[in-house]
């Protein structure tokens, strides 16, 4: 079976692993990722790493997700805050220079999409949407195992998209956008300003929901509301096979996901209705993902 | 040069042409749809004005642009208002048993943006979304000379995305959708309630609006916002190349492209900015887009 290097290139730490193409993780190696150390110093890591790979030699290409969108057409991430060196710097590149073989970069979200479209709870499925609900809400599109990145390498940046005009701008996005009405820090945000509590995170907020605090179950219901919108408002765009959805919220799953669904099927198309909304199944999507990249070019 | 049969099938006519690769519409010949008919008339009719295209046999392949959502997959209309016999009807399979050559299928509005995405305003950009604003609204994704049609055939089923959740319902699409706010009917919706006039197109409202009055200033306006919203709605999900924009109100385009495009940079991440607004240029998108699917199919 052909084996492919994946790289997860991360502000904190950076894997690499040689992963089957049926997405099996066979070795692995991690390092810090030097985050705010020159490129040099960055990649010549992230190069000593995949020589720590047993018969990386024999892999048929080479993988990477990154902190950021990527213009996949020049092969550079367009931003890269996490990572300011590697901004505009040519990573698939120098890989390639590096170990003569192919070199395919894209973002974190659009690899894990990709590694749940190709070997996980999209697989066999034609048009896949992967939404990650987290500290940020992103997306991907991947159509017959093929990410969308897009012109600048931003489709899927699905957090900045407007679900509710008539909300108080938050942060530099826009105001009423679904990162500012329904991700992790924006429900804990609303707990706070509206429960009688410290509230530290997202969780907390879907239990008391849970148990029946009305302000907690407001929260809550307008943040369904709010990500049934999201939603309806991508199926209108690529009307998917699924949507897969994974990210820290998703450990909450059991106090909103019902809610999210049921409201979807109010304001899409009646054969629209039929679109499955199912979990993510990967443990390691970003590295599984990467690896995945270079079969998605048809290497 | 290879040739290719393009039918266009609405609820009154149903036009059929030859077409070359390059988007050049060689014989072309009319008639009525019988859209009242059984299926056996309609199609018999179609395969009478095919068979009268001067040599009909050396073309390597016909499309054909229907009025509503076309599953690719089956080869079937899932809805047929306008055309009640066709829904369900494998249009397709029973052109290929008639012709012996391939034959696809797909909505009205994915063959002209197909048109204009490989021999129109967008030939040799990579990820092209048009929009057609009309009596309807509605927008086909074609990637790299290809269609998304989506799981049920509405990708693209952009009038019903909600743009702004706290308007009237009016329709039997979502309260607060595109096509509810800023089609052309909802323009003369407004303009007959907001002014002291009878309005009986949108044109009158852009041309009041034009002219200073300050109330169908107002219409415009909103619906310049609106529809800023929607176009950025779509950037976030498929960040394209460009937009390319048909439908009859765009001869008003002067009274209001430049603004929905002003807006459309606010509401944006910024690398955004700088996707292109083109108009629509080819006079027959539905023939040669029909006639342009055996081609994205690589035929």
């Amino acid at each position: 079976m052909k084996t492919y290097i994946g790289i997860d290139l991360g502000g904190t730490n950076v894997r690499v692993a040689k992963v089957t193409s049926d997405g099996e993780v066979l070795n692995q190696v991690k390092g810090p990722s030097y985050a705010m150390e020159s490129a040099e110093v960055i990649m010549n890591n992230i190069i000593d790493l995949i020589k720590q790979i047993p018969a990386y030699e024999e892999c048929y290409g080479i993988g990477i997700g990154v902190p950021g969108p990527v213009d996949t057409q020049r092969g550079v991430m367009v931003l890269s805050s996490n990572i300011p060196a590697l901004k505009e710097y040519p990573i698939p590149a120098k890989l390639t220079r590096e170990f003569n073989m192919p070199v395919y970069m894209d973002n974190d979200a659009n690899v894990a999409g990709l590694a749940e479209a190709l070997v996980g709870a999209g697989k066999g499925k034609g048009i896949v949407y992967y939404t990650t609900l987290s500290t940020g809400i992103g997306g991907a599109l991947i159509i017959n195992g093929k990410v969308l990145s897009g012109k600048h390498g931003h489709a899927g940046e699905i957090g900045n998209m407007i679900i509710d005009r008539n909300r108080e701008k938050v942060s530099h996005l826009n105001a009423g956008c679904i990162e500012c009405e329904a991700s992790g820090p924006a429900i804990t945000r609303k707990g706070n300003a509206l429960l009688n509590a410290s509230i530290n995170h997202a969780g907390e907020v879907f239990e008391l929901a849970d148990n029946g605090n009305e302000m907690a179950e407001k929260i809550v219901d307008d943040a369904c509301a709010d990500l049934a919108v999201m939603y309806s408002l991508i199926a209108h765009v690529v009307d998917p096979d699924c949507f897969i959805l994974g990210g820290g919220l998703m450990k909450s799953k059991d106090s909103f996901l019902p809610k999210v669904v049921e409201q979807f099927k109010t304001i899409v198309h009646e054969k629209m209705r039929d679109i499955d909304f199912i979990e993510a199944e990967l443990e390691e999507p970003g590295i599984i993902g990467a690896a995945m990249l270079p079969i998605s070019f048809g290497k």
